[in-house]
């Protein structure tokens, strides 16, 4: 078969040399390529100029992925595929098609008959995960919480309670300036013995990970997150 | 402070050079570390000669976690971080303290108030995520499921009936020579709209990802899984 793959290329977290964040493999296929589907096509710009891709960047074809991509839209930016080139599909950072809305290209990918293969990358859930030292044989990812006060003190105490029954790490995100928000959120609606772990900044230079239990977290009100993108992670004892 | 700082060094899943699934950092990491805790001393071995380690495998402190280890054995395993010496955690395959017993590890550094530091590697689990075209904006992972039939065909309806009413991918693992009977499984107790996805060998040269619903499965009836690891990812309509 003459067909394309489609490539899902990781793209870093933060600012520092691809040797940090990526395998050799990952940055040798984006470098192959001169077709992609993006997040955002001015950050993918920039990740490519770090990888060091030898064609300009003009001369790619680069296209953005709607965020409510419609079937025909999507069936659209698979072309390069029909006609036999590999495409790469990456997302704004970290893993594509994971807490972001690139899975419905890889479906559509499939339902044509298209090999997927995916390459090694950072993902900020997993290495939240990892680090965490909470229950990594099961757990969730939950995206956003509710942003009232009400509904995410519901939505806390719901993925609590999930968590207790099965030993579940709950993972959810938050945006940046509503972090100590959140955090306040759990110390006052969480048990003191549920472990809360915060990640932020992932393989930045000031990477802060954090893992105590409630109770802890509570004996130092002065503490603050920085305004930067965090991981929360839940494990109910 | 004069404390070690505990690196959480993932390892290969197949058979392939190092620079196609890790990055250099991850690499130099691993090679700077004399000290280790691993899931099996064997294949950590075999790990750190093909990262090239420059120290004689005989001369570093390679530990073994035990499986069910207690809160003494770990205390003791975390001694190098108390000398002052740097300490790589390694678990089989993919990310350390994700689907392995590694978190104990982590989580005792974390009370003692050490550093961790999640380096950059494979993990089948997010590979597999990646590649599903599923759900990447929630997904739930639950270990191995049941084995007893009568008990894995209600736990099979469980997940699929959460995976509807939250929109979640979930995702499984099986031992290899019990992939088919897993997949027959799935096929007999789950809806014709449900979409399944199976993903093998994932980072090897026969990696294999297919994604499509169980009533296409289900016209396939000729087809086998390999005896390898596998993923299960499964989505409800």
């Amino acid at each position: 078969m003459n067909a394309g793959t489609l490539y899902l290329i990781p793209v870093g977290l933060a600012d520092t040399p691809w040797q940090d964040f990526l395998p050799q493999l990952t940055r040798d296929t984006a470098a192959a390529l001169r077709h992609f589907v993006v997040e955002n096509a001015k950050t993918a710009r920039a990740e490519l100029k770090r990888l060091e891709h030898p064609t300009s960047l003009r001369e790619l074809d680069i296209q953005e992925l709607p965020r409510e991509a419609k079937a025909a839209q999507i069936a659209e930016l698979l072309a390069p595929l029909r006609a036999g080139h590999d495409l790469g599909l990456m997302s704004e950072a970290g893993c594509p098609a994971v807490a972001d809305p690139g899975a419905l290209l890889v479906r559509a990918a499939h339902r044509e008959g298209f090999r997927v293969v995916p390459r090694v990358g950072p993902s900020s859930i997993l290495l939240a995960l990892m680090a965490a030292g909470l229950n990594g044989q099961s757990f969730a990812f939950h995206g956003y919480l509710p942003v009232d006060d009400a509904a995410r003190t519901k939505s806390l105490r719901e993925l609590e309670a999930e968590s207790r029954r099965h030993q579940r790490t709950q993972i959810f995100i938050e945006t940046p300036y509503r972090n100590n928000k959140m955090l306040a959120a759990i110390l006052s609606c969480c048990q003191p013995h549920t472990r809360l772990c915060v990640a932020s900044q992932l393989t930045a230079p000031d990477e802060r990970v954090e893992s105590r239990s409630v109770a802890e977290w509570q004996r130092r009100p002065e503490q603050t997150l920085p305004k930067a993108p965090a991981i929360f992670l839940l494990l109910a004892d």
